[in-house]
């Protein structure tokens, strides 16, 4: 089936952002039995478990759904640099009660080994971030019947994913949470808001197009659909589901959340990201173009943040989230994608309404 | 009239944003004229002009329009900062060459004079960026007939805005060209993309709500409407039409900009503004975090940016526009504005078949 039939399939056209972490196996196949499609956050795990991991959702939904992989480029510190980050962040593990953890043979899993895992496993799809896949991949992706959705947060990566073959395009939009997916050019000129983002891909490109960041409601659905994407990926909207497995105190967070509260860091993994304010993200700001590139930094501030999450010291965490996080409902996934979409269609309502009343044509 | 019934009353409801440089009375009147609503750039006026340019206006359409001031800070430089700055732009300034300009004694206009000449010229409405005014002053406007429109960057300054008694609110998106409006939270803490901005806003505040940001073409604005606002509020998109007085080499750069050109910088005005990336932008970028805040280095940079648009190097232009610039059209602007309107139809047709077609509701 094609992505494009794939996407006109679903009864709502939603899908749920992969979101290391938050997302996992019950949201994903809730997601599909609502009639929208779920994704499998597979970025962090080793290639052994994505098998298994597919597995279980297959055993709860017989829906369709997507393992999404990060294209962590091979981890390279230079002599010295894990030593002095892990130095930097001494005194947070110290308040933790910790010991600074030793230097990881390993940063992140091994992404080949990761693929072939999903080409393996043949879920009906894979989407990728943090870079382009090469054709020659996406061709044994294709031979295992899953379709492929690249990610992109600017017009060039767009067209570098329609130039070797993907079937789909997610564009994320400045809004969005979590990591930044950019891999062309720097993170500071791959910062496009969803509006224009959405219009200008729509413009260059013609593949099926799925719009991410700042969608947190039935209103925002209707905009992206208005604006020409043919569905749209909701991550920050889903962290107060039922069925996500948001850590409790990121949880709160969000509960709580007011708006304008989120930030770009770079602090947390050496990739810049979204997530509400901390002061882990406020006290390393001075230096945090300094910190070791992803996956390093990632890797150093695991276990600081497992222990904080654990602790319940929020701000020690990674609470990522979208700029519309204080929108966020909670209550079960189901339930909230049907509210979303009896909104978007009352939305589209409004909206005819208002052209026809002025409308002569 | 309320705002709420003038935008209400608009054929097309898109208000034509001011920018300094590019807009002017015929593109205001033109706007107006199509049914739109038009705004006359006043930020960068001396008091005594703008009652002649709202007779302008005036002589040329009977349709109600908008004066934009920017509420500039008062200009505080350190001692020896502007000549710090003249130094700084001295190798630009030989380059057109020109001697470096002295040190100004004056560096925007006053803008309670300014202000003082709108509500004596009592145009339909006024519209305020860079700062919130005091409750006496929209006293004052209410008081001559003349609603009030204050320009939002996060939901903190849109309440600011409300709680002052605005008659509505322009919520600029992270997207927009020209000036960030920015005037509570620093800079960087002011930067929401106009989807989540838009619905944050809506979701915080009961008032009359323009989106600004991204909006290039009719599928933008049913996006926008669908969203909640009320209206839009388009700029880059005019900067192509035939009434607007973009200098040439400006138009030449729109008219050829490819998608992802635009970037943020501080180093032509001291406020962080966007535009297509220049050859000024990349060289001051190491250092624009020093140049005097605005209106200092507006001043200082003007001269410049004037020389080099009359000899057409557009590399020392500030060539403000949004990420949606190279979607930008040309042609009449009523032409433009009801092609957009009908794009606007099409666009919410489109939307009502879609979420039909899937609602069972």
């Amino acid at each position: 089936m094609s992505l494009r039939r794939l996407l006109e399939a679903l009864s709502i056209p939603i899908l749920q952002a992969p979101m290391v972490g938050a997302s996992g196996v019950a949201l994903c196949a809730a997601v599909g039995e609502a009639g929208g499609l779920g994704a499998l956050a597979a970025g962090a795990m080793a290639p052994e478990d994505i098998g298994p991991a597919v597995a279980a959702v297959r055993a709860a939904s017989a829906a369709p759904f997507f393992v999404n992989l990060l294209m962590a480029p091979a981890a390279a510190p230079q002599p010295g640099e894990v030593a002095a980050a892990l130095a930097r962040l001494t005194p947070f593990y110290a308040r933790l009660g910790m010991t600074t953890p030793e230097a990881p043979n390993r940063f992140a899993p091994d992404f080949e080994a990761q693929l072939d895992a999903v080409i393996a496993a043949r879920p009906a799809g894979a989407s990728f971030t943090f870079g382009v896949l090469a054709r020659e991949r996406i061709a044994e992706l294709h031979a295992a019947g899953i379709l492929v959705i690249g990610t992109a947060t600017t017009v060039a990566e767009a067209l570098a994913w329609a130039e070797v073959g993907a079937d789909g395009l997610c564009a994320q939009g400045f809004e969005a949470g979590g990591h930044r997916g950019h891999f062309l050019a720097e993170a500071e000129a791959s910062l496009v808001g969803t509006m224009a983002l959405v219009a200008t891909i729509r413009a260059a490109v013609d593949l099926p197009l799925i719009a991410a960041g700042g969608i947190m409601d039935g209103r925002s659905v209707a905009a992206a659909l208005a604006l020409g994407a043919d569905a749209v990926q909701m991550g920050t909207a889903f962290l107060l589901a039922d069925e996500a497995v948001t850590a409790a105190p990121w949880r709160r967070a969000v509960e709580t959340a007011g708006p304008d509260t989120t930030r770009l860091t770079r602090a947390y993994t050496g990739r810049q990201a979204r997530g509400m304010e901390t002061e882990f993200m406020r006290r390393l700001r001075p230096e945090e173009d300094e910190v070791p590139a992803y996956p390093v930094q990632n890797r150093l501030t695991q276990p600081m943040r497992a222990a904080a999450s654990a602790a319940g010291d929020s701000d020690l965490m990674s609470l990522w989230a979208g700029q519309g996080v204080s929108l966020a409902a909670s209550g079960r996934a189901g339930d909230l994608m049907r509210r979303w979409w009896q909104e978007a269609a009352d939305a589209s309502d409004a909206l005819a309404r208002r052209v026809r009343g002025r409308n002569t044509a």
